[in-house]
């Protein structure tokens, strides 16, 4: 882990290329420390003045006597390498390059980058940037910006750390955060990544006892592993992660070999991986910031178990709805609760959602009897309110500051949410006395869902994750067969499948053969019925070109199924024509399952999974998982994608073990990252579900050209 | 049609109960109306006083010597009689009946509500509740409600409608459209619906040439013809219309005897509806809200290429996702107005998203020259910016208003739609001006999503739905066959291919067999391979029970088979034992298709097709359509479903016509309607895909045990 103090706490700042300009990139960050306070010692580098800002000034940083903690780098990137090269004879810990001009400007710039990166790197010095708009520490007011928007003003201090790949997007998310009063800690923005990446600043963050909860926009990613290590770290903090990650249209270009690779863009991944660490992701700015806040402020609810307690009949099953479909639970109202609202107000229902009616403008105690009731009754682990206008009517509101206080006196409260027409200052009091507050029903369901689950991957914590593991042990190297010449594409089936078996994985019975009556014999072996498929190196997809004849009953049909084979190769131009066929046992199932592994240019091997047959490439949900694959992640794929539904006694079949099927992807990840870097892609298509468990019935596995081929 | 001029634009009003006490049920309308300033005349009806309010007081309707266009009754659900009883006497129009205790709270109050509306009908009085909050005409001052919320101020008057079944949910609206100074033209309650229903409503607003945008608040409906209408209605005038409907989720207790009718509940019929007649259907409050703002405001694009301007990069990614998944195309800026901004500022990107960078808030001609040169130059449909907090800072916030006066000046102006932190004056400004303003970058995306649908639907305009018409011809009555005796529950497989067959669907050749020698004669006239299949009314899931046998390829397989079927037949004690089989001959294709009707409800028979094989009911995405289905529902329908894929050259296999795909749905769905109340249910599982296009391998008809049965 890389850290960040020096970045982030320094005990001495200087501005390399400081300017008597506030308005410019190297006079912003002197003006923001000097009249924010910042505490630590400023010292000002530049060359032709005696003095900046009322800042003495130096040369160079080779005038100065001590070590600074952070340089800010505010000079074109020609003269980058030799404010490096000062920071290097001064041994400063850390900088900021502010400039622009680097890797994203081309070939030039990328050459510049990598100097300045190898220079910093040989000198020990925690780099941010370049292209970037610098960072804060609220707390510890230090401004090491050019970024104009904090001249306006800052947000309070407070929890949430913001972290930002984007300059432009993290400006204008302080310019927000300071808007809503979202109390921020830190403020990162890490531009082309030289050095610090945003999984960097995450991981420092997770260990940093001011920040409770990180708010992440990322472009993209360079280093999955970091980034898992990042997430690991944040979680066995106990600290919710979220992230806006964009540009997820932009996969099309990349090519995939594999069909089933096809169906899913590297999005998909991404979204295992933050599933897999219970990132909560934003779609929107609004939801980035709805999230922060409510992560930051709310209490954590300890059941799905939820009361909506509602002045509108429509509005509460507008929120019942989307409890369902968040998998909340609505228990009704405990009778006697329910008899003392019925008592007062006889047509209010007090099932759940609990429907006050807009009777309470006239009692409003029933109201707060009904919100305190709910919240202390021991039934329900949250209480959503939705009041409507009744915030502005006095007695109401007054009611509902009385179930508020009430329940914040309570020895555990449980989180109370709030939405309806709430004024600002009512909001303020409210969050004061740890209840949330939201324009939107629905958005006040989304939370309950959020905090939930914030708890429940707090609870994870995992202890290998905390130290930056991975959640399982690394695979042992598995060598290719000897029977792999060097420099092919893939491996044909009879090899792929003996991979499989070696690897614990249960396979259909198959035998190769290389003429008609040497299949019949082998077909008689293995019993009736049978199939019968090309032996190749060179086609993957065999049924394209008429090489896959299932379900053969005698030997006739396996003659004849083997002339059409031949025939097959013989139009399909195979070089070498016909090397043989596979002789499989047909196997007897009720479905049939997809386990693919391929490589994603950022996290890797990622395995997936998904239902086969017929309908594959048309729109069925395919689920992922990065290797190497950890047992609980593999149980979630089999749910997300469908699959756990066709074991789980699927129209009368057998009820099958989900724990066995999640071993068979397990074993199929070790088998891949097994393989180490001369595997490509994996593919077992299909797996059938048989009474005995998923059993493969075929295997493509191609091989990467780039990578030296072990031939045994 | 109902005309609801009665009740939306009386010349008289009679409050039946006026109260002297303004917070009362019955002095609240009489406050407003007089307050507000309603023109017509105004009677209060009480026996027990001279005057109420300020206004004559009469002892009942039978004082008055002018007929009332609308009473308002405000008395007790008992005195409710003798308040229509009055109107029948006064031959009064229509009336508003605020009371509750009807309908809601159980069997006496049902019937007491039946006897109130058969009273009124008799009259030809036109009754909007009971248990409603009652209307509002906000341009004509009519204010027939006791809704305080009114009391607090109105919304300007304007061209949005607002319909809404709940009173709570109406009055809450109100208040937000108030907030957001959203111009209403009519707010309507429904309540418990005797008479008036939301569909009415909407059909009369569609007529009415103040409203231009209908939103509407649906907990359900009754009369699912009455609504499609409305909706045809509304989009033969080009009046976009807005729904939120709850109660999604009750559709769990609806028991379904067809497996494939449990795919999804009714919601996803509501659904279909709404796309048929291109309602927007809005998931929060806040959406809802939105979506009338935009729709009654903005400009419509007049095609899908946006140009995204934005002063961040990473929000402009963020914008380009939300397009890509919203069908939005993003073509370059043409060269010459790239030019124009490149030689300004260097580093900007004038591709799509064009990013001006930061360096407009230095430079803000440049926002000013890209904003409208996009919006002028012809190749967009609508532009979208980003400005951050630009609208905060005086140079680029005059460059914004520059260019919006540039393009609104312009003959046929695009919309432009502004996301980022602008304040509420600048807010009106931009809209007095015609351009959007959202907080959220993704919601702007969203909102020309909207508008393109809007103005998509309003080209539609079919000639038949401004009559109220439904889109295609009734079917012709279809028969039972002959064979099948009264009272049974399901056909058997052959009588059902039969009637698909006599529909013009192509059907698998088959025969029956009542002995094993005979199926293996029918199997040789059918030729190899076959399938055997147990002949049962009594089966609906014959696989389930073993009595299905696939791909026999020899007279001993057929053999063998007919013993297994008589077995399987024995182990299920099958009524009457073992009836036969049916012979079918195998299909060679590539997929497997499910096409179903069944009944709804509110709707009737509803048509679903989606992809066959093993994951039916594992996910997979069913579509529907209302009967009688249109040819152009049907062709959405296979879209929607995935199955267009399958038709479309799926992996190298023919490309089929989706017209013959869709005529297939369309004589389903008519041979489903001229079955009529006989049918409950009828499936083709599967429909094989061949190179000769869909043909029916299996169907399960069954019928409703309450319909008369008619024997042939």
């Amino acid at each position: 882990m890389i850290d960040l103090s020096p970045l982030l706490r320094p005990a001495s700042i200087a501005v390399i290329g400081a300017s008597a300009d506030a308005a410019k990139v190297g006079g912003m960050p002197l003006r923001l420390l000097r009249e924010y306070g910042y505490a630590g010692r400023i010292h000002a580098v530049n060359p032709k003045a005696q003095e900046v800002q009322g800042v003495r000034a130096v040369p160079s940083l080779d005038a100065l006597d001590e070590p600074v903690d952070l340089a800010i780098v505010a000079v074109p990137a020609q003269a980058a390498p030799d404010a490096i090269a000062q920071m290097a004879r001064n041994r400063t810990r850390a900088a900021v390059l502010f400039t622009a001009g680097f890797a994203e400007t081309g070939d030039a710039g990328s050459a510049l980058q990598q100097s300045v990166t190898r220079m910093a790197g040989e000198a020990g010095i925690t780099l941010l940037g370049p292209n970037c708009l610098g960072l804060m520490n609220l707390r510890e007011r230090v401004y090491a910006t050019f970024s104009p928007v904090a001249l306006m003003g800052t947000p309070p201090v407070g929890s949430v750390a913001l972290v930002s790949q984007s300059g432009a997007f993290g400006a204008y998310a302080f310019a927000l955060a300071r808007e809503a009063g979202l109390g921020l800690s830190h403020w990162i923005t890490t531009g082309n990544e030289a050095g610090v990446q945003v999984a960097d600043a995450i991981a420092w963050l997770a260990g940093d006892p001011q920040t409770h909860v990180i708010l992440a926009y990322l472009e993209g990613c360079t280093d999955g592993a970091n980034m898992r290590r990042a997430l690991a770290a944040a979680r066995a903090a106990g600290k919710p992660v979220v992230v806006t990650k964009v540009g997820t249209t932009a996969t099309g270009a990349r090519a995939a070999q594999s069909h089933t690779a096809s169906l899913a863009g590297e999005d998909a991944v991404y979204q295992a991986v933050f599933d897999e660490y219970g990132v909560h992701r934003a779609r929107t700015l609004e939801e980035f910031f709805r999230l922060g806040h409510a992560l930051s402020k709310g209490r954590r609810p300890c059941s799905r178990a939820t009361a909506i307690v509602t002045v509108s009949g429509g509005v509460g099953i507008m929120m019942a709805d989307r409890a369902e479909a968040l998998a909340l639970t609505l228990p009704p109202l405990p009778v006697e609760h329910g008899e003392r609202i019925l008592a007062r107000i006889p047509f209010a229902s007090t099932a759940n959602p609990i429907d006050v009616t807009g009777q309470v403008v006239a009692q409003p105690d029933v109201l707060a009897d009904a919100l305190a009731g709910a919240a202390q009754c021991g039934a329900y682990g949250s209480v959503v309110a939705f009041v409507a206008g009744g915030g502005n009517v006095p007695a109401a509101w007054e009611a509902i500051q009385r179930a508020v206080e009430r329940v914040a006196a309570s020895p555990d409260p449980v989180p109370l949410l709030f939405s309806g027409l709430v004024d600002e200052t009512k909001r303020h009091w409210l969050e004061a006395h740890g209840a949330l507050v939201f324009r939107e029903p629905v958005h006040a369901m989304e939370c309950i869902a959020t905090l939930l689950r914030a708890e429940e991957t707090a609870n994870v914590r995992h202890a290998e994750a905390g130290a930056g593991a991975l959640p399982v042990a690394p695979a042992v190297s598995v060598p290719l067969p000897a029977s792999v010449p060097d420099g092919v594409a893939s491996l044909d089936e009879a090899e792929a499948m003996g991979l499989l078996a070696d690897a614990g994985i249960a396979v259909a019975p198959l035998r190769v053969a290389a003429m008609a009556e040497e299949a019949v014999q082998a077909a008689a072996q293995l019993g009736y019925p049978v199939a019968l498929k090309l032996r190749s190196r060179h086609v993957l997809h065999k049924s394209d070109i008429g090489g896959v004849h299932l379900r053969l009953s005698d030997a006739d049909a396996v003659r004849q199924a083997f002339g059409a084979i031949a025939d097959a190769a013989r139009r399909a131009m195979l070089p070498g024509g016909l090397e043989g066929v596979v002789v499989a046992k047909m196997l007897d199932g009720w479905g049939e399952v997809i386990v693919g592994l391929r490589r994603d240019p950022v996290f890797g091997p990622v395995m997936m999974t998904g239902l086969g047959g017929t309908g594959v490439e048309l729109g069925r949900t395919m689920a992922f998982g990065v290797t190497p694959l950890s047992h609980e992640r593999a149980r979630t794929m089999l749910e997300e994608s469908g699959v756990a539904r066709l074991l789980n006694g699927h129209r009368g079949k057998p009820v099958l073990s989900l724990d066995a099927a999640a071993s068979t992807l397990v074993a199929v990840s070790r088998l891949g990252t097994g393989l180490g870097d001369a595997l490509d892609t994996l593919e077992i298509n299909p797996f059938i579900v048989t009474a005995e468990g998923l059993v493969a019935a075929d295997a493509v596995i191609t091989l990467d050209p780039r990578a030296d081929t072990p031939g045994g």
